[in-house]
């Protein structure tokens, strides 16, 4: 980063930060002092600015509430051994944000306004950073459209902000997942592989229904035969077999590129075990769990880090897992993630972005 | 309507109507001088309330920006001949404004808050209603999830609105339509027939990309073959056949089950003409219009009313239409549901609610 920076700030006069207990905070509901805004206005980007964390005004016919152009991503820093600021793998996210624009015709975003940006800000609220295991900061950048009219086209103007909430574990506890037989999150053709929205929107029934079973998430399957398996709620999924893993592969263009899901896949394959990323079906790992050989299932994503599951539902099928002996896989790969963002280990792979 | 409202009214003390020129209004930009708005706090719908048109503040962390909870409706009012205001069809898109708020996990609203809320907005505002051929007053209703929290859940706080907007003709002319091959709007099991923000939101790329080849907006097709026809952009889509008129049927739930497409049906059936709703393929029509029985293809909408279709274009096959020579159906179609709604002839379907 720029030893001077070149984006406008405006200091809180009153920090939150005294009356926040960076311990016991939920996930999601309070953020930091300070938030960055950019407008894309008359077909180019406005300078950005960092301002007090507040309120925006917005017309009623506002574009992104009628007609959904809006995208984010979830990023996440931490405070390493050495009391460094890191970040974890940002340019990965800065580059799937800019595919989920295209994909929902919204203008991609510059490295100076969405990296530097987001160093920028960190920079100014790193206090806010908790110092305590599986606690961090949980970065969200946003875009939204803004025209004042009810028609339906692309919006001419937009907004990218990047927002700070300070989190301990989104999960608390290992998962039981109903795997879906019904709804359809996404087809070929459509925009699955998009972290937009209207995505989450249309998955909060389906996850509902499966709750109100007793299932904590929902695995979704493909849209035409309802047996591939694609992704859980906020999380890709991996399946842990005596010889192999597997995870969904992405060609179909139906499930998120994660971050986490990417980075899993290399520090499997650097604990020497047999990765292979393709279509899976229900049918193949309950026809594995049968012979003993499906020891082990968790989900993947930012906000979940690595999340044992407890169970797989199918139809009359329970696949259980005793996650007592069976977490091997997912405890080893979330202690070698965890050194990697710590600084306990090395960096290898690039990664680590510093403040 | 009862005599004495029980909605609470702030007037504007400065109406913007004055300055407003309504036979030349752009379709969705100019809102009149009120907007209605209730808020669901604590599991229970507000009293709503009719304050003058103004902007709202929002968190950044506002629910339906992330994660894309937002429905809404189109509708229209007139002016007929005896100068009575009516709205066509308010129950029909009632109905299905609950039923988008079912799928996505979003609270009903009640009666007395949508079509009362409706009326006595209108009638407040019932000046802006242009008197000219082809205008009206179009209605949207909206709703959005308010909770300020970036965690994937359903939002316990909702914020129901409508506002109106005099409009003018949405298409202005005949459109050239291409029959998509490679994105997919919605699949089974997913929220196709729901009239949600992030459908919309998903559908600009694909018809940019049409757009920038010539063409005016995109024929949907299914998301497993791609030949069996959908939607057009925001209208429901007929096709006139020598013995028969053709539309997608709706049991599969991928495509809008159109207020404007469940009256054409009606009336086209009252014209003698043999309509079918069921599956139909490219395939199909392309063999038809060969044999010269494929004569005619239109869209029907709220927004865009009966739009005569030029030209449907699939690969390397073009299927133009002289709409010079062969328009009768749907200027017949047209002609006779401005009757319904202006008066001109008996309401017998119950679908005129006056005010």
């Amino acid at each position: 980063m720029s030893e001077v920076s070149t984006i406008k700030i405006t200091k809180t006069t009153k920090s939150r930060l005294s009356e926040t207990d960076l311990k016991n905070v939920p996930f999601g509901k309070i953020f930091t002092d300070h938030m960055l805004v950019a407008d894309f206005v008359n077909g180019a980007w406005q300078e950005p600015e960092i301002l007090p964390y507040q309120p925006l005004s917005f017309d009623p016919s506002l574009s992104a509430i009628h007609y959904g152009q809006s995208i984010f991503e979830g990023i996440k820093a931490y405070h390493n051994v050495r009391n460094e600021t890191v970040i974890f793998r940002p340019y990965d996210n800065f580059a799937r944000f800019n595919q989920s624009a295209v994909r929902m015709q919204m203008p991609e975003v510059p490295e100076e306004i969405f990296i530097e940006g987001m160093k920028e800000l960190i920079n100014l609220d790193k206090a806010w950073i908790p110092g305590y295991d599986n606690h961090a900061l949980y970065i969200r950048p946003f875009m939204f459209s803004t025209d004042t009219f009810i028609g339906v086209r692309p919006s001419s103007t937009y907004k990218f902000m990047i927002i700070l909430a300070p989190t301990g574990p989104y999960y608390s506890k290992p998962v039981r997942i109903a795997v879906e037989e019904k709804y359809t999150r996404a087809a070929p053709g459509g925009v699955g592989q998009a972290k937009n929205a209207g995505n989450y929107g249309a998955s909060l029934k389906p996850t509902s229904d499966a709750q109100a079973q007793g299932y904590d998430q929902i695995l979704w399957t493909d849209a035409f035969e309802h047996k591939w398996l694609q992704e859980v709620g906020t999380m890709n999924v991996f399946f842990v077999l005596k010889d192999k893993v597997l995870t969904p592969s992405l060609e179909e263009g139906t499930i998120l590129d994660g971050v986490t899901r990417r980075s899993a896949v290399v520090v499997l394959r650097e604990m020497g075990l047999n990765v292979e990323e393709r279509k899976v079906s229900i049918d193949e790992l309950i026809d594995e769990y049968k012979k003993g050989n499906f020891l082990e299932a968790f989900g993947t994503g930012t906000a979940a880090t690595i999340s044992p599951i407890k169970e797989l539902a199918y139809k009359d099928e329970h696949l259980v897992f005793d996650l007592e002996k069976s977490s091997q896989t997912s405890i080893e790969l979330g202690k070698r993630l965890s050194d990697i963002r710590l600084g306990i280990v090395e960096d290898v792979h690039g990664w680590i972005e510093k403040i």
